[in-house]
């Protein structure tokens, strides 16, 4: 049996022997998830958002994760001098666009981080992505109900717009940095149950990205452990409470066999 | 049989259908949980606080939440930029005075929370409903300890002085609009072992006034779905931690047959 | 057999009988478990940040808990004013320095509150506690790489400088007042592969603190509290997911005589 993607396996094995620190300035909903979930897969996380020492957090870590699931303009600041000092260091930034659509707050947001940041990855469900680039989606809060376009197109458009890699999360996962497509057809619907687990991806991109350089193939490797975790921890679970505490389990008992044994990556 | 009650399963199918967002500005303790609650009985949870967005965000919205556990003076503005919009708008709003009566802010901003806005369902402890309306009482931090009346002349007066329906939840809960007088009892002892499970309660009264407009049946059928999902977590916890996941599995997996006939409520 | 230590278990069933208040205020990202495990050792949590309710609010406290995890500069001017407060009405406090040594602001912020508040307990883990007292270590974020230095002179070092008692966390616990020095040997390696595990022993502590004012009595009781649930949780969990829940399930179900067959505690 080939394993086209071979790297899956090797990056988890990279996270745990390095154990890279991940600083995030994120929501408030899920940062106990967040914070295990990069626990889990072997790194480090710090959650720092005071103006007075996030550029001082950043520089040691190895990734930056920028999630605006409850900005305010002071966190947005905030963010613009830790992702400033990150540029300056070539710390790879992942930043979630939590709600772009929603509101005229979320929207501007994300892309005034976008512009004044060498953003590394961006991932974010359908509708958020599409609003990034003006394309018409409905989006509920922070859930996306329907794009008005094909999510390859979008997120190529994406990719090309903001010169960076595009993750747009659903039921597959379609992921590009403009010229490559690949596609993440692990996961299980009991991820969409419980509040958080694009957050989670999003952590999780950002472990990655500390050990990898190439977007593509981090966000991709993020994809599939978080949709190869949700598979093993659905089949423990009997609602979403259970399978929250399962989906964790699953992250920290992940390894690199399993991980090239169960990933359904194609290329598109 | 007779199901005097049949519109709290019928309620529970509405949700389901409608899927309808619910705003939340609430508290940092429970965020996590009264997101996943929200999603559990099927409506799509948003938590947004920032001023800058919060009338954007609210007039997506079919409910409103305020809930006052960890305040801020900018907070409670935001509250009432909010609730303002919603009052406008015709959206419900359900208020959760988390900890009146410990200090003078949560009691303040409680009261000038019921002043300026139209508020449709006021849920708390028996002492924080009292402190709204000067019935003296014991509270330890967010904890009702006693209450030195009766509860349900309480919660008549306090619905009288503010024109919505009172909820105070307890062993049982009494639910009144000034006229008419419920009490639930279902629940379990386990439910006050989890920080948060008046919150979770609090959240499901705004999932439900989303498709009811009787602030009266609205918070009977969601003490009714806390209540009959306490019971059905507590026979698989082991404590509070492992409880606290059962109970969202148990919101995850309730139907409108089973509220039917679990339901404990009796006019009083 | 002798029960050296029988205190332990005599300080569980005491606050089990008194239900302290225990104020928090504290870092975000684990708010919630701290307030379960508050609750599930038998006190009464309440998260109250607001400058303008925090001293109306310590003042009900039988403990307050400093957590600079998340911290800003507003927050620890609350604390201040709540810490002064405290000392005033003799409130005992319990800071966690959480991250000192990986920002100038979380180490002068630290010693700012060791300045100016006369605090119980300091509990660590070695490098926060190293870089309180200028002896050099690794930190990574808020994890404890290493200290250059025996923990033990280290933690007399801290005591004598602070004039409280000092509780070093980690594989095992050292608690010093700088006279006397305990070993704390409870505790299961899954304790560190969850968010929080030191910011609930530092909960527990205050909750240990609002009963016993010998804070090298509390200190270890709350340590030994944590490591025997630590333990018994172990025996169910399957990764750390499950393990956070059995975590607050064994905490809630401790009792005396458990805590007394359980305990490896020894003089240094």
């Amino acid at each position: 049996m080939s394993t086209p993607f071979s790297w899956i396996g090797e990056l988890v094995t990279s996270i745990r022997a390095h154990k890279p620190l991940v600083h995030h300035i994120t929501n408030l909903v899920v940062m106990n998830d967040t914070a295990n979930i990069t626990l889990g897969i072997g790194a480090l996380p710090v959650m720092a958002h005071a103006a007075e020492e996030v550029e001082e957090m950043v520089s040691l870590a190895g990734a930056l994760v920028l999630n605006i699931g409850t900005l305010t303009p002071t966190q947005i600041e905030s963010m613009l001098l830790a992702g400033k000092r990150a540029n300056a260091r070539g710390i790879p930034i992942v930043l979630d666009p939590v709600g772009a659509g929603a509101t005229r707050l979320r929207t501007e947001s994300a892309l005034r981080l976008l512009k004044e940041l060498q953003i590394a990855v961006v991932r974010g469900n359908a509708a958020e992505i599409g609003a990034l680039v003006g394309v018409a989606g409905e989006t509920r809060g922070v859930e996306s109900i329907s794009l008005n376009a094909d999510r390859t197109l979008v997120a190529s458009q994406a990719a090309q717009t903001f010169s960076c890699t595009i993750a747009i999360t659903g039921a597959t996962d379609v992921i590009t940095d403009g010229q490559r497509v690949l596609v993440v057809e692990n996961g299980h619907p009991l991820l969409a149950s419980i509040t958080g687990s694009g957050c989670m991806s999003t952590s999780l991109v950002g472990a990655f990205l500390a050990v990898e350089s190439d977007g593509l193939r981090a966000a991709t490797a993020a994809l599939v452990a978080m949709g190869v975790s949700g598979e093993v921890a659905a089949l423990k679970a009997g609602g979403p409470g259970t399978f929250r505490s399962h989906l964790l389990d699953a992250v920290a008992n992940l390894d690199a066999q399993q991980l090239q044994q169960s990933q359904r990556v194609r290329q598109a």
